[in-house]
């Protein structure tokens, strides 16, 4: 058998996330909390279960829940989506991005994926038969260049896809990245935009966080993907949703139907009954991780390690060119796991070609407090 | 936007049971039970997620549960698998053949697929640029016409798609006709099998379900999936699983890793837990099954519905010509729901070419006694 996915491996996270077990060294790799979700949450759970909420949920994702999302775009970004015809629960957000590519693109298409970037995005154009066609954002700052976004569109662009938060930089679109992006694709009915925004509550130091969904005439020709999972401290329940125009979302849906039917339904019940209760949870994250993120590079900066504090996500980039600038990132990542104890993920896995003279790793700060005092203890030692 | 998948509507599924709820009528539509799953499983759910099994399960399913599905093959099927190299968790036996099919077909490949059939196959193939070619089960028994099975594989021919038990017709597929199989595909390497076996425990009047597991030759060359859904009346839970050897499921695993990344963490130990205290669930399935067929089939032999006892699956089809001939199938499950107060399945809806004098429909027996009671007590009247 000759694969479809020729230099497709096993992911960085799956790979560092095991060699973290293997050494016993403390987890700053893949993004995920180390600590619980709201009891609250947690206890819902097994009340539906036991209540026999376990059979299929409607394939579009349970009502409430529906309804639950809807209202806080509508609260949050002030656009009313219909909970029927514009949201969806999915099996995770990398599902939701996955089908919204497997529904748009076709053999032949473009697809323009900024660099770095999530590792999913490039395999997925690809089974679509696509081409994934790699722009670099501008170091050091991890902006788009316009220019050559504006020279990169061709009569087979299909999609663009945007990160916002970004994962791994941290860095944010504002509005006027968003007007320049609509401004291009103007006389571009055909080209669509699909955006990830599952860092969305994640903004830090009083900075807002510019969902597509606030931008009118992007959101018409839009996916937008969000994650219960990175927002409610509950990765591995895998459930995520999308939102689009009822065109958009109608064409989705069907892929989605195919690919997986439905989400679980006692954990969407568990979130709908969360959401209703405590609105107010997602106004309290980009604190909650604010004072993460703080703890974390306060004391990274009593070490060798170079960075500017993220903007937004639960990751933080640090440069380590003063300690080991003989390495790639790739062997100092290992370096930092097996020698020093603390896992981290090479920024170069999230480029199709890294810029070679790349010293960036990347570090999860979603992690208890001991644990970030700990790890930091062992980075100011490098 | 231009559909990719333009023949594809709303699955009969989740029109039928929306008539059903908003009809009030007994819904034996879709395939799910009305009762409950046993309470240590259930159990199990809020006590994995309260201590705290929230984060990613690792990409290819949690060892615990790798090991039980191993275990089970082992005892069942009497096969050897590797839970590290062959088992995968998916989230869902749709999404495992989804992956399945994306992992090997390529544009211009043909999948061949026995009608009547579930309808994710062929929209699953459409997505991966393939081709399916229909072979209709011949009635009244659904046997495959292995002439026309000879006739249909095609230098282009990738992929053959077995379901045993029969989704809709409860068939079952023996040991002889596996060996035609494995015949035929001799001189045909490059021609791959996918053996949907998620009723593989509901077999009945002492049949065995002859598994492609049991089939050296067969299995060399094939996906086997299953689920956790049917087995353990938990269709909401949305977990299920595929066994291939070694090359095919690392393949499979570049696509999964990349459409969904992982299953749900909490349902994986919960469902590994009652695995490993109750061994004996899937071999009371039968006798548990059984006895919903033999009363479902007693009460309706009394009506004018025509029909021969499913052999396995949850599902009873019946020949209603004595009572509406002048309705096609489609427009009969309509006035069933509407008229008498149950719904069902137009067959016609599994067929890309349905046979112009069907008169079947089907129901589904998944439910209680008194479900069952209250349903054929209507379906006498009809
Ligand atoms: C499946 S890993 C998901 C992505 C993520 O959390 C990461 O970038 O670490
Ligand atoms: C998502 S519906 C799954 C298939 C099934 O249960 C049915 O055939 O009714």
């Amino acid at each position: 058998i000759t694969s479809k996915l020729p230099s497709v491996g096993t992911t960085i996270f799956t790979t560092m996330s095991q060699l973290a077990m293997d050494t016993g060294a403390i987890n700053l790799s893949q993004g995920f909390p180390d600590f619980d979700a709201p009891e609250f949450l947690l206890a819902g759970v097994g009340r539906h279960v036991l209540a026999g909420q376990n059979q299929y949920a409607p394939m579009t994702g349970l009502p409430a829940l529906r309804e639950q999302v809807a209202m806080k775009v509508q609260s949050l970004y002030g656009r009313t989506v219909s909970a029927q015809d514009e949201v969806t629960i999915t099996p995770g957000a990398t599902q939701a991005i996955f089908c919204a590519i497997q529904a748009t693109v076709r053999p032949g298409d473009e697809v323009i994926i900024f660099d770095p970037c999530y590792d999913s995005y490039e395999p997925s154009v690809q089974l679509a038969g696509g081409t994934a066609v790699h722009l670099p954002l501008q170091l050091p700052d991890f902006a788009i260049d316009w220019q050559r976004l504006a020279d990169a569109l061709s009569p087979r662009t299909r999609l663009v896809i945007l990160n916002s938060p970004h994962n791994p930089s941290g860095a944010l679109l504002s509005r006027v990245d968003l007007d320049r992006l609509a401004a291009l694709l103007r006389d571009r009915e055909d080209v669509l935009v699909l955006s990830d925004e599952v860092y969305e509550h994640l903004v830090f130091d009083g900075r807002e966080h510019f969902s597509v969904l606030r931008h009118d005439e992007l959101y018409a020709r839009a996916f937008v993907v969000s994650s219960f999972g990175k927002t409610y401290h509950v990765t591995g329940w895998k459930t995520g949703y999308l939102i689009a125009p009822p065109m958009l979302t109608a064409e989705m849906r069907k892929v989605h139907q195919y690919v997986s039917f439905t989400a679980v339904t006692p954990l969407q019940w568990a979130l709908a009954d969360y959401m209703t209760a405590h609105p107010e949870h997602v106004s309290e994250l980009p604190g909650f991780y604010q004072a993460k993120r703080d703890l974390f590079c306060e004391r990274l900066a009593q070490s060798r390690f170079r960075f500017t504090p993220a903007a937004g996500t639960y990751f933080q980039l640090a440069d380590y060119s003063e300690i080991r600038p003989d390495l790639d990132d790739v062997a100092m990542a290992q370096w930092l796991t097996r020698e020093h104890g603390v896992a981290c993920i090479p920024i170069s896995v999230f480029y199709q070609v890294p810029p070679s003279d790349v010293r960036l790793v990347r570090f999860c700060f979603a992690k208890r407090e001991e644990t970030l005092m700990l790890a930091t203890e062992k980075l100011r030692d490098v």
